[in-house]
């Protein structure tokens, strides 16, 4: 956990979309920059799948974060201005609830008897914090991937919870490729005998599932022209050549990057957030995305996506805006060519930055902020 | 196998390109039409993948072949006008000798014992059933998907092999975003418990490492856009809805799709030929791809890709008609809008079937066969 951490009990029972309930819980989050007297200079980050609240460094824990260029003293989401929140997701492994900590009730982790979580209820415990921090509005809410739709969540269920939205690589639901894929890695880990019905230990660990469960997701968030021109045919001579694989670049990239994984991220934490993926629809139980969205008050809202992502297609991302300016919102949307697929917004900085920036400063003089 | 499947014994050794050699081998194929006095009326359709020799139905073998609406009497390459050979690739399991076959020298199944399996070792052994037959030039070659790589590699050794060539939805060398996906389903297969080092058997098959590999197969030769329209959202009701997973229609698809699969291929034979593709590379020991394929003579050609194809990407296919063209064959060159991938050419028949029929009435105008 980084040191920089702060944490919020919630001495009350959190009730889930889809039934049961936790009967108390804790998220984990750090802050940048100040809140201004009159709470409104606040911006919130919800994060992708697996990362921490940790965003980025600060004096109180300097290593890098995960969106370290973006978030910061003078820094596109800047902290001589705004006063930037980062969670960690309900369900997660850094430091809020989730399937790996401790069920009061038993003394053991939760694991499979965590309750079924929804994107939803990642949104209900993100809203906690932020009235927690005494904050009735958002200045900004931003949501890359998985982020965008607990977002569009939280805008949902707090019609009035933002002032400006700015929403990367997201999308509005799931579609049957991103299902698909996600479905199979959940497979892949759950298939694994020493997941063994969530019964796994340190000493009996699904690495193998979580290795590949973790390349499959490295071929949905790059692409194809990325790899072309990073890798061409190179041979590879890092790792033991082995029976039917590891000849070539790309694939001792792709051992490396799934061994860094295996280890750091809950397996059922990991399940649990991909299956709330896939069941997020924001416009259930609406006729259809217009209506879902038509109570949300927004000043304004930019939607940035990325031509070459497979799992979070920019169509989509086109329809979060299209939706949002049909609904008198004013809405700004680009498509960035990047080669980097869906996690552009994690790797090609340069196009990122300026735009990130840009949206940053406008909301800043609309506010009038210092 | 089907009842109208020839096999060619060759007893001399066969030498494979990355060393080690057999001391016979067999060879499956089957024959629609009658070979012309001159033997001038050939064609040889190299396959995918998976499939048998058993590209059609005929009087000897009714039930349906892996392209039935495109071989046969009437259909689009015409058995009334040409013979046509269809062959089981060596490495197979149809038929053809492969990892599955006796060892004549242990009495036991190769599995592991195989040699390392190149495509050009699959385009030296299909030249073998030619010459058997008495041909000495193929009017046609024809090769869908790994198909024509072998095609690609038959045409190198035999630069005079065929007069015209109709390659679809293939490649001049593994791309690493091919190779990534590939190399993961080999890892999936032999990483199954069950594989036990090649020693499964009917009573212990990696089952699981084979239907997730099939799954993960069936992510790249489809499209997300034909899943989209498909599929859509709707929730399945077919499997019993598993933890984590079997919420989908798109999820039950591939589950059925899957278990398909499981049995009907030998797992070695899969990762062997999975392996050859990733290693595949027509223009390796040469400049480059114009230099590769400069010796080859061809009166025409016709290449057919899908633009969405994530496999087989169609600049690949466009690159092999470019080259063509170049090296002053006359080439035509066709980029199919079909939603289906790269499995377009078993599946969009609507889209092929004018394509294919047109080459091979023009091949049977240029040729003037009766």
């Amino acid at each position: 956990m980084s040191s920089a951490t702060r944490f919020l009990h919630v001495d009350e029972p959190l009730l889930f979309k889809r039934g049961g309930s936790l009967p108390s819980y804790t998220m984990a989050y750090e802050t940048w920059g100040e809140l201004n007297a009159d709470a409104s200079n606040a911006v919130l980050i919800l994060t992708g799948l697996s990362p921490s609240g940790h965003a980025a460094s600060s004096p109180a824990d300097p290593s890098p974060g995960w969106w370290e260029p973006m978030v910061g003293s003078g820094k596109p989401i800047n902290a001589d201005h705004f006063y930037i929140i980062s969670l960690n997701s309900l369900g997660s492994c850094k430091g809020s609830t989730g399937p790996a900590s401790t069920n009061p009730e038993t003394g053991k982790p939760y694991r499979l008897d965590f309750p079924e979580l929804s994107i939803e209820d990642i949104a209900t415990a993100a809203h906690k914090v932020i009235q927690h921090l005494g904050i009735e509005q958002l200045c900004t809410m931003v949501g890359p991937s998985m982020g965008g739709m607990s977002a569009l969540a939280y805008l949902q269920q707090n019609p009035q919870g933002a002032r400006h939205f700015l929403t990367i690589s997201s999308s509005p639901c799931s579609e049957p490729f991103s299902i698909a894929i996600r479905s199979l890695q959940r497979e892949l880990i759950v298939s694994d005998p020493a997941f063994n019905g969530g019964n796994y230990d340190d000493d009996n660990w699904p690495e193998n599932g979580m290795r590949m469960a973790r390349k499959l997701g490295m071929l949905s968030y790059r692409s194809a022209a990325e790899w072309r021109t990073r890798f061409e045919r190179k041979e590879q001579n890092y790792f033991p050549t082995e029976l039917f694989g590891m000849n070539y670049e790309v694939e001792s990239y792709l051992e490396a990057a799934a061994r860094r994984f295996i280890y750091s991220f809950d397996p059922c934490s990991y399940v649990y957030l991909s299956r709330s993926m896939d069941w997020f629809d924001v416009a259930d139980g609406y006729p259809d995305l217009a209506a879902a969205l038509a109570a949300i008050e927004l000043r304004s809202a930019r939607v940035l996506g990325v031509e070459t992502d497979i799992l979070f297609p920019v169509h989509q991302q086109r329809a979060i805006a299209d939706t949002l300016s049909a609904n008198n919102i004013q809405t700004a949307f680009t498509e960035l060519p990047s080669l980097m697929g869906h996690d552009a917004f994690l790797a090609d900085y340069k196009l990122f930055i300026p735009l990130v920036e840009d949206y940053f400063r406008q909301i800043k003089d609309e506010e009038s902020l210092p």
